[in-house]
């Protein structure tokens, strides 16, 4: 198993940052503006992308502290089985996101796409928060010419 | 042992891309401004962030689609016993570049700074190739507040 880690710290509460990672309103901010779903652990959050997208189910829920979700139902093939975590902790003057995206069979073209994806999209939640503008699809920053 | 991979698409040739990733004024222009040593296979790259930064010594060269290094002498201590590699392939209009910085002892909060702020300097890797200009240190992009 080979996993995503990502790390940002935001100059926003603890509460603020949780917020943007359990609610519709939140999650469109800086993943993808077509979120529906988002609500206590056991609810399927829909991401979609242009009327595909992962389905994730909230799996752990611990205010200003962890949000856990785990694949659910269809999705690209090495997503299935995988988890995405978000782990929050306090600093001085910020919060600290430590991210991932747990349990790939294997490192793959598509992982390293993923991930690098994964920052851009952790860095649109950080501008969402710190300026109140991020960038979720579809308007988010493309790494290569195939997107 | 764990690793950080990250892939990314450039508008640029093999070459071009090769050139950023081998010479003191290709990689000047996408991590550090203060780039020396770049050369042959054996040269030792020091890479310098106001005054301290890492050196690598260039362990691999296969033009137009791998480079590799390996660490060299005293740097962060999980920095110590890892490599960077950067496979290049071409697609239509593109080069692609998957990036690995491989055999770290264990995942951490600083792996996940670094994996997040590879991806920032890959992104600027893309922007020099395609835009003339990308964000080296000091100019690079900042993803939390103590940098």
């Amino acid at each position: 198993m080979v996993d995503i880690i990502h790390r940002v710290g935001i100059a926003a509460s603890a509460d603020e940052v949780y917020s943007a990672l359990t609610t519709n309103e939140g999650l469109a901010k800086w993943w993808t503006t077509d979120t529906t779903g988002a609500g206590n652990v056991g609810s399927i959050i829909k991401f979609r992308f242009d009327g595909g997208g992962p389905d994730f189910e909230v799996a752990e829920l611990q205010p200003d502290s962890v949000v856990r979700w785990k694949h659910s139902g269809e999705m690209p093939g090495p997503w299935m089985g995988t988890e995405v975590s978000f782990h929050l902790s306090r600093g001085d003057n910020q919060t600290y996101v430590l991210f991932s995206h747990s349990n790939w069979k294997e490192p793959s073209d598509f992982m390293g796409h993923c991930s690098t994806k994964w920052a851009v999209f952790l860095l649109s939640l950080k501008e969402a928060l710190e300026k109140g503008e991020g960038k979720p699809f579809p308007n988010d920053i493309h790494i290569d010419h195939d997107e």
